[in-house]
């Protein structure tokens, strides 16, 4: 009877785990393994947040006057608990490898750790950290050659405003002063802006050791912030006027309507791209030009390189959406003139089946394969709408680009 | 009777304000003045913290379940008051023009301002604030011509690792090939690192704009991290074999004997400043290279020069010292290379006797310059031990660099 009810006890504790993703009991269960090393995004001489083996996040806080401190990350609150010098402490279940935004709740405020680093996402700076993964090795600082990550202000005519854009240049770039190269247009998700991909997102040390490696084409990598306010007043359209270019066209799904393109879409064509072309030395033509970007920045990437197939010549979205056969019999010169397409998703978020942006994007994929094009379809192991799962689609697409 | 209650309990309090630069009983004095301003470096999208005309800040943050809120900010802690709604709400006292780190105590606990963007400093990334200031204008960021902030990655042997520098390129650098520039190394303070010059010293600006109205010879600044961890074990000198040069010698002043400046001279000397002339379009002799600093940087640029008056012909102490007479009879190669000695203080710093570190700055300089060098001493007005000092120390320092 006994033996019954502690099977029974069991079951509902595994239940809760896998409804919940986690515990949140303040308790520490019997099975940590203790071997928690500082988060490799602390800030300097900070011994927490720490992470374990499992994947655990272990962090503390001195709060001697609180009743509730929590640590919430992956959607999930884990009670810290006190002791008698008034320092919290507490752990999280096992996260997913890579990089994670989380905070801490400390008698109701919602606050950044005082132990990390801080990143833009989420609509906010806040905390960040990195479990170490298998593949870390790829977006390691190594000692190799390296490129520039250049902090850049210019002034955009559309938005009527001085706007700032990140731009790596790879290693050697000043040393041959004659040498051109191609360009990426790089964007960043919803709730981030355009450091995520240097700080978060690893890109420049990504490209560094891929062209250390010999496995990349050296080329220069732009990134603006694709979250453009619309301060203006707009005037709602009557329904007979509503434009249907691609950029501004409904899409599918549960964006649909939004334009979310249109007005970034202008500062990248109309600014940012002619800046780029007069001050660096780059290959101004529809070959040596690609944009690719995350979820949000996916989805801009399809809608505003459909609506302009003679500007890019290659197009990556990284778990943000895809393109459809309807797509291409919609804008016959995207086929034409694309020569590497290329679509990724953390295989988490192919776990339950995906509509919306274009439908099915492994399906979409084939189909477009099938007709001809260049085309890709990337899954990263283990991984979900998350960092990893961008630096990996990174990784895999820098390697095929500009090779056509 | 009651009014010389009054008179003495106003008394007591202006006593108060005048010990502690401030109040801190959580009360809303009846004088603020109701013009509160979100902080221009807030989070996108943040209302709070506010600053009034005064420089009074305002925060606000939500926590239902606290029971003690402060703002912490210019060494006083002022008391927040919640409201039904679970809102905390406080001013602080007027704060003087410029750029503040502050952070925020909730039950015990010491957390950045979820409102405020953060910056690198107190050893920690925190929370800071900015007091509009008279001359603001200065590091405005305007549509002019701008340069690039380039983080950059090198190998340093020194160190055996690879390190972190900002490197500053003035407009037009990447248009004419062929033209080089001069540069300045130019260091941050203590707990602080090689961002604080860029993000809340806003060096770039201030150049730019000097640029623009034809102010500054356009050069190159280099920022690295001058805080070197002593990691490696290191052997105590028996007393008779002590080094006596002028980096390791004991200097005059409270931080006497502690030696740090050596560490980060091999780094500059031996491994940034090579990189730096073999990798950018630097003029690559004494009279094209000066080295300035703030605080700990300034002190380490008095050392680092007077132990190498071959290396540098231009020298900025901010806030950090200055050269003595027997600095110049221990080192004569000082007064006949260097053709610009640049020191400075907040009017704040220099209202009790300054001695330390050479001893008094300002009669030093006059006796300095009565002896022959082309030497400059800077007050800015009505600021403490702060970065609106450093600004504008930067800004007069960079009109007078590379033009003798």
């Amino acid at each position: 009877m006994k033996r019954v009810l502690l099977r029974n006890r069991i079951a509902a504790i595994l239940l809760i785990i896998s409804i919940t993703g986690g515990y949140s009991f303040g308790q520490t269960p019997s099975t940590i393994v203790e071997d928690f090393q500082p988060s490799s995004v602390n800030q300097p001489g900070k011994e927490f947040p720490k992470v374990n083996s499992e994947g655990r996040v272990r962090t503390q806080i001195k709060a001697r006057d609180a009743h509730k401190v929590q640590l919430d990350i992956g959607a999930v609150k884990y009670d810290l608990v006190k002791d008698t010098s008034g320092v919290w402490t507490g752990e999280s279940a096992p996260q997913d490898e890579g990089f994670h935004y989380y905070q801490l709740w400390v008698d109701g405020a919602a606050v950044p750790d005082p132990g990390s680093l801080y990143f833009y996402g989420a609509s906010r700076w806040g905390s960040g950290i990195e479990i170490p993964a298998k593949d870390q090795d790829f977006y390691a600082l190594k000692n190799v050659p390296h490129g520039e990550l250049r902090e850049v202000q210019y002034f955009s005519a559309s938005s009527k405003s001085v706007r700032r854009a990140f731009i790596y240049t790879p290693p050697g770039y000043e040393k041959d002063n004659s040498k051109r190269y191609p360009v990426l247009y790089l964007q960043h998700g919803m709730g981030e802006n355009e450091t995520g991909w240097g700080n978060q997102g690893h890109a420049n040390l990504i490209m560094d050791n891929l062209i250390a490696d010999g496995k990349a084409v050296p080329f220069i990598i732009v990134m603006e912030n694709g979250s453009v306010k619309f301060d203006r007043p707009r005037q709602p359209k009557p329904e007979t006027n509503a434009k249907t270019d691609a950029t501004t066209k409904k899409p599918a799904g549960p964006m649909g309507g939004f334009d979310f393109a249109g007005e970034f879409k202008n500062i990248l064509l109309n600014d940012l791209i002619p800046y780029v072309e007069a001050n660096y030395r780059v290959i101004g033509d529809m070959n040596h030009r690609a944009m690719a970007g995350l979820s949000m920045g996916g989805m801009q990437t399809r809608l505003i390189t459909l609506a302009n197939p003679d500007k890019f010549s290659q197009v990556g979205m990284f778990s943000g959406g895809s393109i459809s056969m309807d797509d291409l019999t919609n804008t016959p010169d995207f086929k034409k003139n694309v020569k590497l397409l290329f679509i990724s998703y953390g295989s988490r978020e192919l776990e339950k089946p995906r509509g919306g942006f274009g439908g099915d994007p492994k399906a979409n994929t084939e189909a477009v394969k099938a007709a001809g094009m260049n085309t890709h379809f990337y899954v990263s192991p283990q991984t979900a709408h998350e960092w990893q799962s961008w630096r990996r689609s990174l990784k895999e697409f820098a390697q095929l680009l500009f090779k056509n």
